[in-house]
């Protein structure tokens, strides 16, 4: 089963020369191939599309021939993917009749197999593809598919256009959905994916065949995935996290850790889940990164995407009121930062230009009133830059106070700090924390905008206090961890 | 000390015949009392105000009258309540001129005290104030004082003039602004305030003062806080707290849990902050509610103030996809409810209905595509009525799923879902939680038109699935606590 694994041509499964569609619908409900037909003509898929079903052979859909049966479609282009969208049951005959014509890879979106207790015919699709010399390779089944940016294959309806340095692979296509459209949303722009693959039941192609690939893809600089269960060996799986470690980071969300989780899991994609502290373990072994939720992905893929590597996990944290201070200090210490006393050096500095009266120069410092001053933040940064035990600057302020900031031009007002980040000594780093925010229009609107010209600043930004302290403490383990496999080897 | 602590005339603190102002400035900088000034004219306080500073004697600010002394006052009607914005040094002074002018209450917004080690200016307020019998009580200092949407007082600016059911507790100003306009934004308000204090250095009047009182006041029906640190007896805490829990919910925020945000607390307000292990035991004594973040205290407000008491902590959940269905289920087992097997005639009635292509019938249930019909989640909804395991009937979808279903009428297809939720038997709830939420503009406003629906409808609706499984299972809790009380008692 392993044979051949390593020289699986995925190039053509990522951009095929055409696409067939096995199971397509004229009444276009959902479930059908037709969902699939009408994605890949809303993303402008350039290469011949062949739907097929033998009922309605000779008839057009949305302007595309159908066909009648696989041995009847064009051999040139050839066939280089199908996506297969039947009932279970004959999708064993569907496999065999793809694996005569030579077409490379089949996604299969039905489901009905172990999930539901059919192993059976899971078997029989495994058989069915080794009868021509194990054609086509098997993505599936009960998945949704393959998303590639750059050869406009997808499964997304609005997906992004734009091809980014991300892959994610997914046990879960609705996960795959909204992450493929939260990463590419917003004013600007998060991150953007070089190829998105969907697992379902792995009964062929399997995460450590996705992994394998997107270690080399020289497009692919970011590694995501959400993971219910394994298939195969879990030290192959640790060797192959070790390798790609080593080249880009790789980001794990597993699903399924609650008792009750782990059966839901078995009813999904009909796999064992496995225990969340063995994943823990292999976590720390390899330097992947493990993480909560789905935000928790979201914003750790976003970090890793724009920010550089950060040297300590040192910081100081800037703000203007007491009790956000209190607050920061707890987020930080609680995930992983060390919110660093300041040298007397820099307590004495402070002190000599910032009134005393409801303000604090311990860390956290609190600037009080004065917290709302842009020279006395600029300052502040400027001294905190030659505390020798900081790496982290964090200003924590609300969206609205950089609006307060700048009665008149917001975008002036953060390229201050835009100057004041990039004139930081190596190995420092500027970031930037929301206070609470609150679900108001205006105020969602503001923080989209300030969020946008922090980044184009080139200041790290995040959504919440939590997320902030989350992100730079993974962040600089991962950078520590590559310091001290470097040292070992 | 304790003298007197319960017969404090509080309702002239919060509903004040007259407010002295001292320490005005005619530059209107921040951190003098002219701040005070123009919130209480911007938020149309009714009775006079009367701005004091000897230095602009008989001048006008804002278009009133500013006054040399406190002794030089009127008397009809009498100064209630007097602002302090002072440098720290003269407090003492100001206090005793209060005193002598019989003012029943004093806050003093001036930092400079405990916090920066001095006591002993504490030390010289608290004997000022009993030079002329405990006149006038001190509210901080180093905190913004009082807020009452009812009677106008405020140190918030542009916050809700409409009077809810909530008392907000707090030790820290910036805090307390921030939740103040959290709860009554949106769309739809998610909750309005009693009485807010914020608290200070408490070196007179403390958190179990204002506790005893909001435990009475006929205005309040929640109460919560966030807490730095107590300045008094534990015990009393306690006993206090379980006498006011029989009455009503006390939600509370524990700052401080970090060893560096407990000095962080000693550089804010001046204490002890506590382990937080403490915290959690008092909290399963009492039944009081401990909440771990803004956000976390905000939704649990939300929450206690919009639903009723939920009977088990047994939750069914309903999702269009596996992956959201695992993930709502690890979500809910880590929050403390049990997503529970459904009984043998739901599985069987939901199969008879339901296509079972991509769909699973255990809990939780995944429609599969027929998670977007109505038809089939109210059925499902009617099935899960009569299933005798079950309380909490959880939709997980997404704000855009709710456009999909209503093409034409998205309020007509909620108003369908809250009939379902009329029609549940006693006992039985339905909650909406969303899949992750992407932050864009308009999913953002869609989001905000689809909790206001829901909630018009009665449906019990959260920021998140975390939030969700989070309040339901505070809810359950402390319905749980009051029952078994109650028996023992």
């Amino acid at each position: 089963m392993t044979d051949g694994r390593r020289n699986i041509p995925f190039k053509r499964l990522f951009n095929p020369r055409s696409i067939a569609i096995i199971g397509i619908s004229l009444s276009r409900t959902r479930g059908s191939g037709s969902y699939f037909l009408n994605i890949l003509k809303q993303n402008k898929y350039p290469n011949p599309i062949y739907p097929v079903n033998p009922k309605h052979e000779g008839k057009e859909i949305e302007g595309y021939k159908i066909y009648g049966s696989v041995s009847s479609l064009p051999d040139d282009p050839p066939v280089d993917f199908a996506i297969v969208a039947v009932p279970a049951g004959i999708t064993p005959r569907v496999i065999e009749d793809l694996g005569k014509k030579g077409v490379l890879f089949a996604h299969i979106f039905s489901s009905g197999f172990s999930e539901i207790g059919r192993k059976d015919l899971e078997e029989a699709l495994l058989e069915s593809s080794w009868k021509y010399g194990h054609k086509p390779r098997i993505v599936g089944p009960n998945c949704m598919g393959i998303y590639n940016p750059r050869s406009k294959v997808s499964f997304i309806f609005g997906a992004s256009q734009n091809s980014g340095s991300v892959a994610f692979i997914s046990q879960s296509g609705g996960l795959a959905g909204t992450l493929s459209r939260y990463g590419p949303s917003g004013a600007h722009p998060k991150f953007n994916f070089s190829k998105v693959v969907s697992l379902g039941n792995q009964i062929d192609l399997d995460l450590i065949d996705f992994l394998r690939y997107f270690k080399e893809d020289a497009e692919t600089k970011i590694i995501a995935m959400y993971i219910e269960n394994l298939k195969r060996n879990g030290n192959e799986f640790i060797r192959l996290l070790k390798e790609t470690t080593q080249k880009k980071p790789v980001i794990i969300w597993k699903g399924g850790i609650s008792e009750r989780g782990k059966s839901a899991v078995m009813s999904h994609t009909g796999g064992l889940a496995g225990d969340i502290k063995l994943w823990r373990s292999m976590s720390a072994q390899t330097g992947a990164i493990l993480v909560n939720d789905f935000m928790d992905l979201a914003e750790t893929i976003q970090s890793f995407y724009s920010y550089p590597i950060i040297k300590t996990n040192k910081v100081a944290i800037i703000s203007a009121g007491g009790g956000f201070g209190v607050m920061a200090t707890d987020t930080c210490e609680k995930n992983g930062l060390i919110v660093q006393p300041l040298s007397d050096s820099s307590v004495d500095k402070l002190g000599e230009f910032i009134p005393g009266v409801n303000t604090n120069f311990s860390n956290p410092i609190d600037l009080g009133g004065a917290g709302f001053s842009i020279p006395v933040i600029l300052k502040t940064v400027e001294i905190l830059n030659k505390d020798p035990g900081i790496s982290i600057i964090q200003l924590v302020s609300s969206p609205e106070s950089y609006k307060i900031h700048s009665q008149t031009d917001m975008e002036a007002v953060v390229n201050k700090f835009g100057d004041a980040a990039k004139s930081l000594t190596d190995g420092k780093t500027l970031i930037a924390t929301p206070t609470p925010v609150i679900e108001d229009k205006n105020i969602v609107l503001l923080r989209q905008e300030v969020g946008s010209l922090l980044r184009k600043n080139k200041i790290m930004t995040f959504n919440s206090m939590e997320s902030g302290a989350k992100c730079c403490y993974r962040i600089w383990k991962y950078g520590n961890y590559l310091k001290k496999m470097k040292i070992r080897n």
